[in-house]
């Protein structure tokens, strides 16, 4: 008598600043089965792990599926070997919290674990816009991964790898200096002129206030919105609209990227750049990645250089939980 | 009866836009014999072509040393898997040649080739500043190698791999942008405010005759030479005797270099950057090392990004060869 045969899977992680989501996904990236319950509010570290353990739960009990392998993506600092979070900001109550070895240890399968945005590049590398452009005849040496959304962050997957650098601290590309004169915005970060200061959705909303606070373009149909209501996703809307102060708005944002990114491929020369996140999304919707491709084009040093794809992400809102598939999947393969 | 035994090495080939030198060198990276020949000026492909085939045999002909694989560092971008040379400045009648492909099939031996500043990084890595810092019971994860020299340039090496990206384009830091004022100085890549534009030898001699030239600072030594005598090295000469004016024309090399260096730290998570070239031989002497990474830290986003060491090179001018010996043991090691 044997078992019954098992759909093999794996179990994926995204802890983010708002949700757990967890799913179970298979060999070739589909998502099986998942779910996602909300952050407790003002909970502590207990409270944290035991919302998590319910979705693990959840998802090592259903029938028919097995998982010999998690994968995890974090908002937030993680070392990739041990597996210890730093200070995430959006996640405070796991700070110095190792789910690499809790997990292990509870469940007895091997856990990887990383940072959201370097695990939303390998998850774009195996199942999202790397794996359709070697589908297409494009295979890819060197992929650089970018989400713009409330902030900026990055992965480098080369020839297949992750970069991870030193601490797992790489593709930190928000946090790079792009504009260096006395009026550089200051960052979250406590610096000033970074390119998260300049391109976020974050800074789009800033600017926008900022320069309708001082009773100028009060034709701009942002004009009308409440400070709280002028949101990135507003001034692209507005941009849609052909609303020229929204317009404006967004071209310093993109000329933000074309400078961060120039010197994004001056060091890691990659031939495939994705654009994830709630802003590249607006990006892409106002035809815009030409101009950015233009932008970044403009300030290479050589021919060479310039052979690179520029595209928006394949795997929106599931990149990091099909990277953290992708990296169990890993660890699977070398069971 | 056997063969007399054989010191093991390899071949090592650094190729620079004056000389062409070759070494033989053994797994320690000590070098057993080494010679160098001018390259042919004005000659074309063939005299090129035929000065290293001279000096290959010089090598291969010497008594009681066998080398069976060749390593070979050249100034200019390379393709690395096809060992192709794209249009090199400073070795243009290379232009389109693969040493890689001409010499494997001569010697029937396997061929490594690189961009110098990346082998140079290779060099650090296995017998150098990364050797040094291994040995003293602080091993790396992430080496980041800088030439601050007539141009700037580099090569990362993360866990023991080159970081070779889409075509062996990689670290070219010198033309990352650290200037975005209006006054940016113009680059000879045609760009403005590039790290190489502020912070080169040919930087700092340009910036030292400009201000020269406008009357001012009669009272610096440098005042007192020919422009063709105002060199970075006479610049640093001047600041080792107290000039203020040379320490205020380093002073802005330096600030180039931590903005550079600080998005090379968010990019690239290194926890050891090296410093090689005739600039940093006199921002060494000057004790500026302490003042660069401080520059650096205050331009960091988070404490662990400030865990690198910054140290001199070790290997020096010998760094380009000895990266491209290191680069032909592995070669040999995988024979």
């Amino acid at each position: 008598m044997t078992d019954q045969p098992n759909t093999p899977a794996v179990l994926a992680v995204d802890w983010g600043g708002t949700w757990c989501r967890a799913g179970l996904i298979d060999r070739q990236g589909e998502v099986l089965w998942q779910a996602r319950r909300p952050n407790p509010r003002g909970g502590g570290t207990a409270q944290y792990l035991a919302l998590a353990d319910t979705l693990l739960a959840e998802a090592f009990g259903l029938e028919g599926i097995h998982a010999d392998s998690i994968g995890i993506a974090v908002a937030g600092p993680v070392d990739p070997e041990s597996g210890t979070l730093y200070q995430p900001p959006n996640l405070m109550p796991l700070d110095g919290i190792s789910l690499k070895q809790i997990w292990h240890e509870r469940y007895g399968l091997p856990v990887a674990l990383g940072n959201d945005a370097n695990m939303a590049a390998i998850g774009e590398f195996h199942f999202g816009a790397g794996r359709d452009a070697a589908q297409a005849g494009r295979p890819h040496r060197s992929l650089f991964y970018v989400t713009v959304s409330t902030g900026i962050g990055g992965g480098v997957v080369e020839r297949g790898s992750l970069l991870l650098g030193a601490n797992g601290l790489t593709a930190e590309v928000g946090h790079t200096t792009i504009d260096t004169t006395t009026s550089a915005p200051p960052c979250q970060c406590g610096k000033r002129g970074c390119l998260e200061a300049v391109s976020s959705g974050t800074a789009i909303a800033a600017y926008a206030r900022a320069r309708l606070s001082e009773g100028r373009n009060r034709d701009s149909a942002l004009a009308a919105l409440s400070p709280e209501d002028l949101s990135a996703r507003a001034v692209v809307a507005a941009a849609v609209q052909g609303d020229t102060f929204a317009h404006a708005v967004i071209a310093r944002a993109v000329e933000g990227l074309a400078i961060g990114l120039a010197n994004v491929v001056h060091l890691f020369n990659p031939d495939l750049i994705i654009l994830g996140g709630g802003v590249s999304e607006g990006l892409t919707q106002l035809n815009l990645l030409p101009r950015i491709r233009q932008g970044i084009h403009e300030r290479l040093m050589s021919e060479l250089h310039k052979v690179f794809d520029l595209v928006p992400s394949v795997l929106g809102d599931n990149s990091g939980l099909l990277g953290a598939a992708a990296a169990a999947w890993e660890l699977t393969d070398n069971l």
